[in-house]
């Protein structure tokens, strides 16, 4: 099943059902307004949705329209809660080099994890304002999931269930800032503004064998201004699991329904792979050449994110974005 | 005007307006169903829920019912973001005396802030679940704003106009795991479990002059186990202000309606007010003595927030918890 938020002028967007190949769409405001009701009461929800995208899917949907992914909010436009990991240890390692910091306390025990902004989060082909280029403008292309309501010292093995849908990510840093934060302590606030989601939000089962209910194995897509940056496999080098992150999220709270759940910059071992953001090109850069030759991103500058089932179907939509000047 | 959201059922409660002694109340669901809502549309509401306000307390409504603060959710159950400030240095200090940290770099060019969960909050009288003892279990008496929409790159100077909503807090906090966390860099995740907020939520104008746009001049009241541990004026050695938080937590980003803004643990300088946590008191009691003597708080005890105007009325209500074993 595929779900998205149509821009609407409320807030919260307008819930619909997407088809598999991302063609048509129907409202569902007799089933529930938004996705974030849809989560909220998911169990009832969910079958009713189940059964409007098998129609939509097999054509018997009188009232289905085009499906403009342009017109898509992200899947939450706002959300109660998100929470991104770090759990491919490449990127964190060059993160890292990158601005001289050590690996963290506990980095082979537990995830890292922050608690990130989720008051506004942007569509797929929003603009991304910045308020400056100086900040040294990154993308981070990740995979995010969306729970349920999940119980405080939920274990790792118990937690597989509460993924619902899964979505993919820009998690949009401003390099500059992480340097002065970070040493903090106290995370990110200035530093990570809001993140970018797919347009299309899908359940597990869209992903075939390629979600084994831990780890999704197929190559995230990212591009500057077309020119590809990286296809590394989200399922490989993944040293956490989504469930891990979830148990590891929920040890001392429970999570509310429609909790995002990312789990950082897809990054392989593999350089062939490339890379999944600027930062971590850089690093490879300066150690090849003495320099980095991967410019931080400028205004105008487009990001496009996505991925692909085996057959060549955009799963969830691509993200395409333009990095703007924020007005004064 | 003072605002609570009941106890119904749903996750956002019932929004009601409450009279200024905290004894009457009136439901407004024709004006907005929720505290979420009345964010949202606020130029177009609080007029209205201010009508209701003056009539409850004129004993002009006829269907007031009496105001039970024990059936009192947060007022704002769910929010889409809390960010929290540290801004009383005093405590900041001490705190990171008490784990052996450095102060923080820029500390005394901006505020230290983090964000903070916001998916679930505990209303004033819900017990507070944890897991162990062990965790070292502190509370943090706190007060906080609510925004309307912030955008980003506001000033300070036209930042206080943001500020719709006070409320009183409780930052609970496990100092076993800011340990861990925190030199990671990444924020509180597992260390600061969902915090707890007064049973009314009141526009600043309810504080007389003890408000003057940028700070709030009151002492901050705690007690646990019914033992005062602490009086601080919230107003004073508060070293940046309301409208210097908002502005730095909208340096890069805008700040969505209902974005909840704490201060941090209010501290004096004046060692006869006391702490406003266990982890101050702890320190001091180390220096004293060479040993600390407050315990951190145990399965059963009890903690109560207040704060109360020049004429000894509890203006938001007083938040009176349990701080229990949470349920396997």
């Amino acid at each position: 099943m595929k779900l998205a938020s149509m821009n609407s002028g409320a807030r919260d967007g307008a819930l619909v059902v997407v088809d598999t190949l991302l063609t048509r769409a129907v409202a569902v405001p007799g089933i529930a307004a938004t996705l974030q009701h849809a989560l909220d009461h998911w169990d009832t929800v969910e079958p009713r949705l189940a059964e409007v995208s098998r129609a939509l899917n097999a054509g018997q949907c009188s009232d289905a329209f085009a499906f403009d992914a342009h017109e898509a909010a992200a899947p939450l436009p706002r959300a109660y809660q998100f929470l991104d990991g770090s759990v491919y240890l490449h990127h964190m390692e060059k993160a890292r080099r990158a601005r001289g910091a050590d690996m963290p306390p506990n980095w082979q025990t537990e995830p890292l994890m922050y608690q990130g902004l989720s008051d506004t989060l942007l569509g797929a082909h929003d603009d991304v304002p910045f308020v400056s280029e100086d900040l040294e403008i990154d993308y981070e292309a990740e995979i995010a999931i969306l729970t349920d309501d999940v119980p405080m010292g939920v274990r790792a093995a118990d937690a597989a269930a509460h993924i619902k849908l899964v979505m993919l990510m820009n998690d949009w840093t401003a390099r500059a800032l992480t340097r002065s934060e970070l040493p903090k302590g106290f995370g990110f606030v200035q530093s990570k503004p809001a993140c970018s989601f797919s347009p299309v939000a899908v359940t597990p089962d869209e992903f075939g064998a390629a979600w084994d209910g831990a780890r999704l194995s197929l190559p995230l897509l990212s591009f500057v201004n077309g020119k590809r940056l990286g296809c590394p496999d989200a399922g490989a080098d993944m040293f956490f699991s989504y469930p891990e992150l979830i148990a590891h999220a929920a040890r001392t709270r429970r999570l509310g329904a429609g909790t995002i759940i990312g789990a950082g910059a897809v990054s392989n071992r593999d350089a062939a792979t490339g890379h999944g953001c600027i930062a971590e090109a850089r690093v490879d850069e300066q150690a090849e050449h003495g320099a980095p030759r991967t410019s931080w991103l400028c205004f105008g500058d487009r990001v496009r994110i996505d991925l692909q089932d085996a057959g060549g179907l955009s799963v969830c939509g691509a993200l395409e974005q333009r990095v703007t000047r924020a007005e004064a």
